[in-house]
């Protein structure tokens, strides 16, 4: 249904070159498109498949040709360096990472509970991890003719899209510049998602990729870096994907004061039983499954899940690779990019008729999740990562 | 009264020879010495003076000579370095930064009040700001032959100290080689605090300072670093100094399941007012003090304050300095290594007999703390970061 609106509208549109999408995609909005996964298909894999990756588009999906492709890169005092793909590909050394991206948006619905935000109505699903290949963006700048005394005047890198409002407004979003240029930075151009050239909504022929860092800034249909002592003036960079106080409101609220985001704090939730959810008495426990994640390179290192709401706690068990495989060795310290999935089974608490089930992750800086939602809300409702929770019911058989 | 008992004791205690301390210390314990100051003397400075700087001794206070210290380095392929107390002063580069000390046990006590915990009964005052000035740790390795290539092999940097118990065991800790190395790890081998030689009790001649990272990492009386393959194999660092889940108890703990703590999660409490004080009706408003720090170099970027147990919410000002300066420079993404102390004027709510007070800080990663002790408690009492709450009565005049 979906797919046939896509499709049939008027060529005028600008969403009408937009690719067709997986069926099995929960969508926020049509146009832009932003769609997120069932949150039991996400935490089926530890690689997400491309197609049920979640989608966040802010604008129209451009069309590039990548026999014309061209990166602009600027700033620097060689003056301007422009790449094609074939340049891309040939004269750096291909690297591969694997990363999770989340959606600063991510959970966004259950502030949307707590009183009404502005933006898309994510459930838990507007996170994903894939593998991803590319030219490091370290290496290219160095080839753009970066040398280190361009930081006593250069701060941020900044990226434009090629996806463009009508009025020829793109995309962009700036990353500070010690990120960009760390050796354990990791941040790359990709061209490759999960061994695939980059599918078309996840910014074909390249898009940034800048691990432990808010999706927003891992800009799509990348068409232009510039080195500069500025961050990006782009409203998403400036007046939103930002953090408030929960007393600070549209008519109070300077966006001037708060930083951009860029790490994501830590973060979990249950993909599985979902919300609402029977159990069966006679089966004496339940599997609870989910996802746990931190921004900055910080590795989870334990999630802890109640049954009770709270009260009493179990350890999960942690997985950093698809099921039937060795784990993972460790990542060095600050280049933990990629989740881990989690289960744990507990017991049927005796009598119990109903189940709060609750998530809490930490990572390797002991960072923990709030516990609730009203206290961390914001007008914009990003960075939502209280404990998640579940409540299922108990059938007596 | 305590100095007297110190000054008093026979020559064959091996702390007769600890140094005198300020008489205004909360004294956790007398032998090895562990104090802090007065929380509402803390938040009047900055920069903590030394003598009231919280002290945390894990033993007796070595006494050692200047004119014969000599630091061993070892570890890397040219074999032993040593260095005398001049060659650190002289053939390095002095380098001084405003850095943060937290002791992983601050604000202990609060989880002590939900079941007991074992470990010093520390209130929220565990911290404190100095500066520190020394040779680089990266800058001595590199003349002890450190190259790239060392990492290939070397995950770790051990330190031992010259303070030793009655068996002769040493205190030890180690930090990652990724922050001893890093350009901006900004890690010091400190041999002035605050502008002065190193106090006996904060580790004269030589301690390291490892600015983002829990205390006991910032190794006191330093007498040899190891570069290593592995942690540290001390007690310290191995069965203590970990996190674990609230289920988690002295019969069930695997010390080898947690990692050894090193960066700080975020962090912040009141000073002022003390908890249980007095403020009359006719004032119509509260004045409201308190300190906030992460670890990890993370810059906190918010504090929110409520007088009415979280339910509303209002910012408090912040500062980077003492109080008549201007403020000082924002540092650099990831080397905010200082606290910011901060202030609130909050009305008086109508009617409330009682005032709840609470605060939670934000960094720039948006971490956030988390709302309540019981989640967060652990058997050995570390990591105590939850809203800091203290209540106070309204006089009707
Ligand atoms: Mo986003
Ligand atoms: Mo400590």
């Amino acid at each position: 249904e979906d797919q046939k609106k896509q499709q049939t509208v008027k060529s005028s549109d600008p969403y009408s070159s937009d690719p067709v999408r997986h069926p099995a995609l929960r969508i926020n909005s049509l146009k832009p498109f932003n769609a997120e996964p069932p949150p039991e298909i996400l935490s089926d894999s530890y690689i997400t498949p491309s197609a049920i990756f979640f989608k966040r588009n802010h604008l129209p999906v451009p069309q590039v040709d990548p026999d014309s492709y061209q990166l602009r890169v600027e700033g620097l005092s060689e003056g301007v360096l422009m790449l094609s793909l074939k340049d891309l590909k040939t004269k750096f050394k291909k690297h591969t990472i694997t990363a999770t991206l989340q959606c600063a948006g991510n959970r966004r619905s259950e502030m949307n509970k707590v009183k009404q935000v502005k933006g898309l109505n994510w459930g838990i699903a507007a996170i994903s991890n894939a593998t991803w290949s590319g030219a490091r963006l370290r290496d290219v700048l160095m080839d753009a003719g970066y040398y280190p005394d361009v930081s006593q005047w250069a701060r941020h890198v900044q990226f434009e899209g090629l996806d463009k409002d009508v009025t020829g407004t793109t995309y962009g979003a700036s990353i500070p510049l010690n990120k960009a240029i760390s050796e354990d930075g990791d941040v790359l151009l990709a061209y490759e998602m999960n061994g695939e050239d980059l599918p078309a909504d996840h910014g074909y022929p390249v898009r940034v990729i800048v691990p432990g860092t808010v999706g927003a800034r891992n800009v799509k249909w990348l068409g232009k870096i510039i080195v500069s002592a500025e961050e990006s003036h782009s409203h998403w960079q400036q007046n939103d994907y930002k953090g408030f106080s929960p007393g600070t409101d549209w008519d109070t609220v300077d966006f001037k004061s708060a930083p951009a985001i860029q790490e994501l704090p830590i973060q979990s939730a249950i993909t599985m039983p979902a919300d609402g959810a029977v159990v069966d008495r006679s089966d004496e426990e339940v599997t609870i499954k989910g996802y746990a994640w931190s921004g900055g390179g910080r590795e989870v290192v334990r999630v802890d899940v109640s049954v009770d709401g709270g009260k009493t706690w179990q350890v999960a068990q942690l997985r950093s690779s698809e099921k039937e495989q060795a784990p993972a060795p460790s990542p060095p310290p600050g280049q933990a990019w990629a989740w881990k999935l989690w289960e744990v089974t507990a017991p049927l608490p005796q009598e119990a008729q109903e189940l709060e089930i609750v998530c809490k992750a930490v990572d390797n800086s002991y960072n923990m999740q709030p516990d609730t939602v009203s206290p961390i809300w914001n007008l914009r409702g990003v960075l939502s990562n209280a404990w998640h929770r579940v409540k299922v019911k108990v059938r007596e058989d």
